[in-house]
């Protein structure tokens, strides 16, 4: 379907073009920008809210600033269709998270104005403020250097330490804090609750300019000399000049907060900041969603709809004709609930992923038992462990790959303790659209090297449930992490009643010959797929689902070793280090030997894609695992005959 | 040697013992625990003007509280001598830091005052305020829990995550802010100046006062009207209460600067806020090194100073009989110069680190190009890719422990973008006395999982400057990481040409038969030692020093894969998952069989003891090696008999 832009947009390849166009019309250029963006978004699909609220930001900063030599840094960057649509890349938008298309977030290889691929949140202070330094340094004194942050993604820890180095940094760095209240649900913590404070009193800035007018007009007598005055006056200008703002305190000029869909104004004052030299930051307020009705009213699910009709606004769902596999998230979130109401030491925690991760349905039904504590998976990690410490069993429940964000406190703070916090590792595997930053490939690799830890991954729904009911016993008190994918399962009968499952024991899917395939959580199920192709060749290799990564289950182990000299390992990780890499090393350990194929993730960062795309990319799909038995078992016949 | 303790000390078994004192006699404890604290420290080392700070801290809080029932959450712990002799472990002091001795940091093992393990800075105000909402959950209203946390501790981003929740969570949590401006080195950053602002300037709280006294004497008059008047008054509160200081705008109340050695204030002091309700901050000033001159006077030096003349104040140094092989430290230290001064794109970046990375050389030579961040790893690493953007090279000097903090920083701002950030990872390996949390051993496992990473391990000083060259070479460009160890190396004649090493490219140290030996890293050394007893048994091995664990050096292997089938690795990192594990995913992806004995960290945590102590517990010391190579030659033997 085609797209057609507005008469105006249609005519900007780049900033160059947004230049010549006289501010009068920035209006009309934010207008077709947005049009542009739900048209495109309700057809082929993508982030939508974030995008839609920096739109007057977008145009005034590239309209204002001399891009790309000026740097633009976006946090996080599912807010940046606007901008990739202005700088060149408005018809390839239509391919925006499609396979081989451009890429759903800022990309260095894709534009020279994407200046810092982003994806997790929270890295623009400290990645704006090295341009800024390298800047300084090379003597640039005429290049900008701007970072444009949300409020949800500013409570982060890493945000904070590049405010802290910003302040005394002697840099023009700005930051733009977008404050529109929301990260993908709606932000929580007290800095959120400052930035409303300081937003909804009397302008901050309107009111200390009237109180030093005020004080200026400070009559002085008898009662109230000069000298009192004067005390007064230094005495307020020590408590307000540095320290009447959190921002300020931290040595960052503050603007703000001023209109942020006002386009001529941030214009104006863009141009002015432009020229005020060292670290500043201005707050701008914006509406996520802002010009799509339905998108304002509801952010949380606007954010990323789907596809839609941009008229009706309505949502389009597959009507299956058959019951479906429910998803891993919502069987997590249901579980949750189930558990706790039975076990009253268990609680939950999210950092700022509760619609994602469905722990929102426990913080329905238990909200004093079930935490967000925004974009902070370090805090996360440790708020979870020091429950942990009073004999609570916290379930943290963390995309895979922002878990990166916690390894630390995963290692220093839970197993190096042997706290019993319970992982629930969220987008493990190939996530697809949202691509390289998002996939969550590293976890069973850098988990299965910490000691103590117990590392499992389901291989369906009853699994994921069977896991969460083993690792909240009293008996277990371990740090337990369950890893298991986004989006649907293969279960549409999922509520089975919960049973233990023994740690570290694996199953036998189904016995066979010649070969034995060890699979570990969801890719178990591409390997049943393949098995049906393989029974009609009359090769039935064996299977195994090994369920646990760390420990594995040795006695199994053995057993395959013992009756089988051809194996193939399959993950939905990186096969360096990870579960195919275990297996070798329980061969070296016990002296077998064998022939081993590892398929999983190989050694390159998996951009995106639908996820069936990916793994058949990776070749560890159904039909990538016929290939490779088949091409084991007829090895075999060549090297006997 | 014997330590006595002062008279009323060594009354004091347990923090009951110490509350049955009036509080006049608090000030003697004081003295007598400093005291201690200096004798035993003189005499059998550890961390020094960190716990003479807090020694009036310590004494008030065990007199206060009810320790063990309210929790005290010490943040990284080297403070924490003074808790300990208090609580329980005054005569097994003198075993701090030693092998099988009591743990340099507060550890949830060694005794129920010890609440929350550390090590790490700053996860204390997370983990306390898990404790505190359990209590909450538990409706153990009588419960208090309290964080200490220094200034240099709250510039990381996880201190500020805890207090962005803790501002918003209703639990009675108190945070004492010791604020003695010092990490080991002098802290950085706004928020210091900040803290300084707050502190120099009359003190805040007075001022505060002030300005309300004056205000509320305003003449109303002609000029000046109740209106104006109540206007500036609304004006002054709405600027003042809930912004006019960095913490209350974080919703937590705060009090102070108080003087932090006077014992009776802080008794008072903190006996009214046991009862004052809410998460709250106070802000205490002390002096690091507190009551000994020289520490007082040069606190990076007497962070640690080794063992020394009480009375004279001079540190024993060994004197060696002939030249010592310097510190890697110090070879990256001075390697760095040498280098800048030949690449002006060269920039360095330590994470608090000056004086133990020995950075600092390079600081002094070229303050412009050399940048200490703070305590700050995500920061630190994000800051340099951002650097890397603008076409500089970054040598991002962080501890191997501390590098787990910014996994996610390695991965999805370095790795994933292909910038050419250097990570010289320091105190790689097992570190010594500092223990489990400081152990340098994941680093090899978590980093060879990553796409485009180079990650080497220099075998002694000539080829750490010659990795460090190698790796900030035009045609290099790429995310590379040199991992050493702590302390001396091997050689004393250290300053050789500089030279290029290919990438992943190994070498034979010895050629030889029957085994052939991969060692990576300093660990080479231990096998070249086990090969001169081996020979005295007429058993030749080969010895490789593989250099690169990533990319592997393939060439040499199928060589050594070819003539030997039998084979062990050395690595001073875990052996799951780490360089053993990627020879085995060689051996398996190219077909070859051979038995492969793995030497390195086995599968738990290591405590603390002398760095020769742990090799030999982790079995991968000369002795260890000379003693695998004599079984496997034996067990040959007999196989072949």
């Amino acid at each position: 379907m085609e797209i057609i832009p507005g008469s105006l947009l249609k005519t900007i390849d780049s900033p160059a073009d947004l230049k010549k166009l006289p501010r009068e019309k920035l209006h009309q250029v934010c207008d077709e920008l947005r049009q542009y963006i739900i048209d495109v978004v309700s057809v082929y699909g993508g982030h939508f809210g974030a995008s839609l609220g920096v739109v007057e930001l977008t145009t005034a900063l590239h309209y204002v600033y001399n891009t790309p030599y000026d740097q633009l840094v976006w946090d996080v960057g599912h807010q940046a269709y606007g901008h990739k649509i202005l700088t060149g890349r408005r018809d390839n938008f239509i391919s925006n998270r499609k396979y081989k298309g451009i890429s759903g977030f800022p990309k260095r290889s894709e534009s020279e104005y994407d200046t810092f691929g982003v994806g997790h949140s929270s890295t623009s202070i400290s990645a704006a403020l090295g341009m800024a330094m390298a800047a300084k340094y090379k003597g640039e004194t005429d290049r900008r250097v701007v970072a444009i942050i949300g409020d949800g993604a500013m409570t982060a820890g890493l945000a904070f330490e590049g405010m802290n180095h910003a302040g005394v940094a002697d840099t023009d760095l700005l930051i733009i804090l977008n404050d529109n209240r929301m990260g993908i649900d709606p932000n929580v913590g007290a800095l959120k609750e400052y930035l409303t404070d300081i937003t909804i009193s009397p302008t901050y800035n309107k009111v200390k300019d009237d109180v030093w007018k005020l004080l200026g007009k400070l009559p002085v007598g008898k009662h109230f000399t000069r000298a009192m005055a004067h005390k007064l006056v230094e005495g307020m200008k020590g408590m307000v000049s540095s320290s009447a703002n959190l921002f300020e305190a931290l040595k960052l000029r503050y603007f703000g907060p001023i209109d942020g869909h006002n386009v001529a104004k941030l214009v104006d004052t863009l141009k002015d900041l432009r020229e005020i030299p060292g670290p500043k930051i201005l707050h701008i307020i914006t509406t996520k969603g802002k010009g799509y009705a339905l998108a304002e009213k509801d952010q949380t699910k606007w954010h990323a709809p789907g596809l839609f009709d941009k008229v009706t606004g309505e949502i389009f769902k597959k009507t299956p004709d058959k019951p479906m596999p429910p998803k891993y998230q919502d069987v997590f979130g249901h579980t949750m609930v189930e558990l706790a109401e039975n076990n009253p030491k268990i609680v939950g925690i999210t950092p700022a992923m509760p619609s994602g991760s469905s722990l929102n349905i426990m913080m329905k039904a238990m909200p004093d038992r079930a935490f967000d504590v925004g974009i902070a998976e370090q805090h996360a990690v440790t708020f979870s462990a020091g429950l942990a410490t009073q004999g609570l069993v916290p379930f943290c429940n963390i995309y895979s790959s922002f878990l990166q964000r916690a390894y630390d406190q995963v290692i220093h703070d839970v197993a190096l303790q042997k706290l019993p916090v319970v992982f629930c590792l969220d987008r493990g595997g190939l996530v697809g659209e949202d691509g390289a930053t998002h996939q969550g490939e590293f976890d069973l690799a850098y988990l299965r090297v910490i000691p103590n830890m117990i590392v499992s991954a389901p291989m369906n729904e009853e699994e994921l449930r069977n896991l969460m009911y083993t690792a909240q016993l009293e008996k277990t008190r371990a740090p337990f992490a369950i890893r298991y994918p986004r989006g649907e399962g293969v279960m549409p009968d999922w509520r089975k009643p919960l049973r233990e499952i023994g740690i570290g024991k694996g199953r036998m899917i189904c016995d066979g010959q010649d070969i034995a395939i060890l699979s570990i959580g969801h890719p178990g199920n591409f390997v049943t797929e393949a098995m049906k192709d393989l029974r009609t060749l009359e090769i039935f290799p064996a299977h195994f689902d090994m369920r646990f990564v760390k420990p594995l289950d040795e006695e199994l182990l053995h057993e395959v070793f013992t009756r089988f000299s051809r194996i193939i390992t399959v993950e939905d990780g990186v096969i360096q280090g990870g579960f195919g890499s275990a297996i070798l090393e329980f061969m070296s350990d016990h002296g077998y030997d064998a022939e081993v194929k590892r398929l999983g993730i190989p050694d390159k960062f998996i951009e995106h894609g639908s996820p069936r795309e990916l793994y058949h990319e990776c070749r560890f799909d159904d039909e990538s695992i016929f290939e490779t038995v088949k091409e084991m078992i007829s090895s075999r016949v060549t090297v006997h005959h």
